[in-house]
Parts: structure tokens; sequence; C-alpha cells
């Protein structure tokens, strides 16, 4: 067993806290990750503060995690002692059923293991990555290709992949206008990759206040759906439309807006039921869709599109002593466009 | 001008009657069909009690035609006097707009010119096929194949191509498992051509009233959605849900019936907003879809499939005293599974 250091939400309500976890010994086809950075995604915030449900705790949240190997499990073959690797969202499955045979392990029937507040194989519960180590199965462990810092490369294992996996199902590229509402962690992320495929991207936000970063990420295009004439000028005009915003949206306003056989996909789940209209879908052979992080071999093919292309995500490295401060700017939506925890600051 | 027999709605409220109608005078490109069929549809009855905004009246609906040319304009080349011919819901589009020029008239950007009740190209109110003749412009006028007899080739040219063509676009198909939700004029044809397409077809109907015609018809499977004991037994299953009712139903539960990037698609269109939540569709990257009717290119495919798979609707020819009688019929989901005037019956 190794002590790691991390910090932990100890209930719903109390701001997390500085505290120790055991890491399990490593099996044969186990790594130990020295973690060197972790992204502070909004669902951590979701599920600390039990908004998705019960959460056990203490609990240890965080699955953007970028680090180096630091051991590995006697079988191990993928990954070598000095790796730099990334783990995301999952860190198991079932490996059996038809998604994980096809290599969707998010959709595995039997549910896949997250990588935090979720009952590990082995009965224990799993901690995340605002902590010194993590150890996981190796199927589960990503590369980060050099070129691509550790740093900014931890928002993609979540934030990455959930914008890149719909990008790529949808056939964003050239010749394809994609939308993309809201450009926070998700949006951001979601404008350079698309813009990275070669479609032409046009930013929906409430305002025009970020309109500058937008079009330096890669939009071409910028408005304002406070602006109700935004939706009069961009009426039947997009392919694909990207919601990462969890918020309640007129969603028939929003479907109005895609041409012919455009998808509106979200990849935020609002807790209310969204309200649609079967019309606005039968005109014009409309898709409402949703989409969810994305597989393991999908997420490093990712990783490696944006190494290609030199895409990370924007981001605030903060030390571990202000993560609660943190929890409070996302949630009022002050970051541009990510925090991410230097971990050597976990060892006080 | 001809003047032809027709069965009118004078009002909203008020039953059908016959009357006569006039026809243009052939332009260059237009053909004058002596209709020998005509389908009755439920958007029928939706127009011409007003359910779907204000109707003009008198008012002939029917835009399940078949019938032979009986003459054509001095610039027609692609029929001929004598052929067997069908027009379904549209008989004009711009010709010009992007979706045109892509064969999706049905989504011309302009507005498809409507069968009945829709302001034609010349101004007039366009009449349907509870009618001896139509004339219509040759780019709006299908073959019907030899072997594909007109009374049952009528319904072909709406209910037959609004389930062809989503059907045909998600790729039903070998291997793929395709439910249809609801047995009636459209579910029925649903069956027939997704079980000509090689799917594996489940019907998933109130009851099992209609179970030995659903089985008859082409299904592999008959299940009743009034018992609860269907959709757990079913979770995950679907490649395809084709919804063809246009109730309001509980979209979540038909939602968690489909296998990871199964689309449940409507071409009905409840009055009343559907309620769906994100979760549904983010777990298992699925869809929810409309689709209407077809394009013109798309009819006549769909029209040379049934040929070839001896495929027509099921059918209760009724004479045009009927047509009241049929509608309540109809209302009350009393037809197996399709009303088809006998235009003979007009000419009193």
């Amino acid at each position: 067993m190794l002590t790691a250091h991390a910090y932990a939400a100890t209930s719903a309500t109390e701001p997390l806290v500085p505290t120790t976890i055991e890491r399990r010994d490593l099996g044969p086809h186990d790594v130990l990750i020295e973690i060197k950075y972790a992204g502070i995604c909004h669902s951590d915030i979701h599920t600390v503060r039990a908004e998705w449900g019960p959460a056990p705790y203490p609990l240890v949240p965080g699955h953007e995690i970028a680090g180096i190997v630091a051991e590995v499990g006697s079988a191990v073959t993928k990954h070598a002692v000095g790796d730099r690797v990334g783990v995301g969202c999952m860190v198991n499955s079932c490996g059996k059923c038809v998604n994980c045979r096809k290599g969707e392990e998010q959709f595995c029937l039997e549910g896949n293991t997250g990588t935090y507040g979720a009952v590990d194989r082995d009965g224990t519960i799993t901690q995340g990555g605002y902590s010194t180590h993590v150890v996981v199965t190796e199927d589960f462990v990503l590369r980060i290709p050099d070129g691509l810092e550790l740093d900014v490369a931890a928002p993609l294992l979540c934030a990455g992949i959930t914008t890149y996996s719909p990008l790529s199902h949808w056939g964003a590229g050239p010749g394809k206008k994609v939308a993309v509402v809201g450009l926070g962690g998700l949006g951001h992320m979601a404008v350079k990759i698309a813009a990275a495929m070669g479609a032409e991207v046009t930013v929906l936000s409430q305002s025009l206040k970020k309109q500058e970063d937008g079009l330096r990420l890669g939009a071409a295009h910028y408005y304002a759906t406070g602006d109700p004439s935004t939706f009069e000028q961009l009426a039947g005009s997009f392919d694909l439309i990207l919601n990462t915003v969890s918020a309640q949206i007129d969603l028939n306003a929003y479907l109005s807006l895609l041409a012919v056989d455009g998808a509106m996909v979200n990849v935020g789940a609002p807790a209310e039921p969204l309200s649609v209209q079967a019309f606005s879908l039968i005109m014009g052979r409309r898709s409402f869709a949703g989409s969810l992080i994305g597989g393991i071999r999908q997420t490093q093919e990712m990783l490696d599109f944006c190494a290609e292309h030199g895409i990370g995500a924007e981001i605030e490295v903060i030390p571990a002593e202000k993560i609660n401060d943190a929890y409070e700017r996302v949630l009022a939506s002050d970051v541009r466009y990510r925090f991410v925890i230097d971990t050597a600051t976990l060892v006080s």
C-alpha cells in the first residue's frame, strides 16, 4: 500500500480539505502514476456536493489526470516507468460486453468504473486525481504524446474527449459548419478541436464578452444568443451544434438553426427534462442527440490529434489550497478556461 | 379548363360532400392524370377539420393518388399518355434552393407546394386526390411500376415514402434491429418495408390485438407496450425505432430501448411538445430525430423497391359515399390498414 497526499470532500456541504489516502499494491496489470496535474471539472463539484446523487465520503475528486509512470506491475506491456501518461473519467469496465468489445467502454453494460466515487472491482471506493499518486489498470492509462505539456494535457482527459468524440462521430471537418454553444471548459476545447478538424466554427454564447477569445481559439464567427436576431440570421445553417451548456435552453430555437440532416448534440445534462417539438425535428430530418466522453481507443486518438495540432487546454494552474476558491469561481464562470491543480502543492 | 368530379369539405365541422372542381389547362410541362384511386390519410382529417391551422374551403383532400396519364403538355418528356402514375404530398417546389437541388424537395426553403390546401404557383389553391382528375407538373409525377396494382400503390405515395425514407436514411437492413411503434396506416407499411430491406423487425403496439397481422406483414417479434415488462426485456436492443404514433408517449422509456448509436425517429408530430431527458440520449449516444415524407427521387426509388418486393398497402377500397364513415373509422383505428377511394364512384 502506498500513502498518497490528496484533497478530499468530507461532506456535501463542507470545503475540501487536505488528507492522505491509501493506493492499492500493484497487481500484475497495474500502473502506479505519480500525478503531476489534475484538472477541475464541473462534474467534480456536482459529485462532491451530492447534486448527482449520494456521494461516498471522504471523496477525492478529479478525473483529468496527467503524470509520470512510477512503477508497473509484472505483466504490464503498454506503459513503462518514466512514461508520460493520463487518466480520464474511467479506470475500468467489464471488458466483455458488446460495447466494451467495440471500444466504447463508457457505455459498458455493467457500468464502467468511474475514476472517483465508484465501487472498484475489488470493492473499494475509487479516489480521483486531486492526489499525488494513483494506481490504474494499464488498459485505462493513456499515453500523452511528446510535445503536449502535462498541465495543458490534463483537461483533455475529460473536456477534450467529451468534445472530440461527438465532433468526430458527427463528422466535423472541411465543408462542415459547426456551432459550439457555450465557451467554458468544454466549449473552448470544442472550438479548438473543431477548428483543427477543418470545420467552420461558430460560437453561440449568451453575450459577446468572450468574443475575442473565441476567435483567437479558432472560431470563424461569434454570436450572442441573448440577441434574438441571432436566431433569425443563422436559421437552418449548421450541420452540427454541440451544446456544452448544462442549463435549460430553448431547445426548439437551437434546433431551428440546423440545416437538413443536422444534429444538435448535448454533452451536458440539465437536471430538468427538455421540451422538444417533434415538428422541430421532422422539418429538416434533424436529430437531437447526446454523447458521453469517449472510449479508451478514441481518447488516445484524441490525445494524438491534439499533440499533432498543438492543442492543449487554456488553463490557470493553482495550488491545492485554492481548490475551494476555484470551485466558487467555476460556479461563477470566472475561469478561462480550466483550473488545473499542481499536485506538488499537495505535499505539505 | 377541365371539370372534375370530387368530394370536398366545405367547413371544419361538416361532412364532405360531392362537388365539381376546375382543373387548369395543361401548361407545357403539365400532366393530366385520370385518378383511379386515392388513399385516405389521417392528415386529410386533421387538415379539413382545421386542426393544423385554418383551411381554405371548399377543400378537396387526398395526397395518395394513383391513376393513368390522360394528356401531356407540349414539353413533357417524363410521362406519356397511358402511363401508370402517382402523386404524393407535394405538387411543386422552388427547384432552386439548396434542398431542392439535393432532391429533398420536401424541405424546399421556399416551402413545397402541398397537393391540397396550398397556394399553387399560379395563385390558386391546390385541390387533392378525392377527385377524378388532377393536373400536375411532370417533375412531381411518379411512375408506378408494372406489377404494382394502382389501388395498393396509392397509399405508398404518403404512407410508403414516409416510412421508407427514414428506414433508408438510418440504414435499416440485414443485421439491424428495427422497432416500429404503432401498427396503423404508417406502421404497417414500415413493417413491410423494413422486413423487405432485411432488418429484424419488432412491432411495439399498445396491445397484442394485431399481433397476427404484424407477424404476417413481416415482423419477427411483437410486444405490447401496455405491459411494463416489455421495456425491461427490450432495454438497449434496437438500432432504430420508427415512431408512427402521433399521440404523446413516454419518450424516455422508448429511448431506453435503443442500443448505442441508436436513433428513434418520429414521423408523426404530436401537438404538445415531448419531454426528453438529455441523460437518456447521452447514455448510449442516442438520437431522437424526425423525418418528413421524402424527396421525389427517393419516392420513385421507394415505388421501384416496393414493386420489386411485391409490397403494396393493405387496403379497404370504398366508394366515395363512404368517405365520411371512413373518417370516423380512421379516428377509431378501425381500419386494416388504409382506406382507398375508388374514384369511379365520384361520377354520380
